[in-house]
């Protein structure tokens, strides 16, 4: 395997993590509904994703800040939401 | 900042990202509840991070490989929980 190829799968691994995000919100959102959604997995998980934000930005890795800077956005919608509608 | 102190963040970060997972797993064994969590959501995901899991093994990555391992193990817990508690 050539490490384009290589590279385009961590590209698609990255989408996918990514956007995952997104049918959680939707959810949430719809049924106005958070009750079984863990408070103290998101809280976790966004402050290990602004860590890697982080160590993107001092690598300089534009991928991993991307990738990054989207999920946080992400996930800061979730815990609003989550706060919201306990 | 070296190198070294660099990698450190990046290594605090996946493992938050990746222990993360452990509150939600537990919330839904204790309530035997799952209602708002997105099944969508977990299935992208795996698929996300046995891609990345792939990525580091054609890599030879071993932080890769570790973190995303046992990430795809607590994601597919939780989906195993959310097909059991809907």
């Amino acid at each position: 395997m050539t490490a384009w190829q290589i590279e385009i799968i961590g590209l698609i691994a990255a989408a996918l993590t990514t956007l995952s995000f997104i049918p959680q919100a939707l959810k949430i959102w719809r049924s106005k509904n958070a009750s079984s959604v863990s408070l103290t997995m998101y809280l976790v998980m966004f402050i290990g994703v602004l860590l890697w934000l982080t160590y993107g930005i001092l690598l300089d890795r534009l991928a991993i800040i991307l990738a990054n800077g989207f999920t946080a956005c992400l996930q800061l919608m979730i815990i609003i939401l989550k706060l919201k509608h306990r």
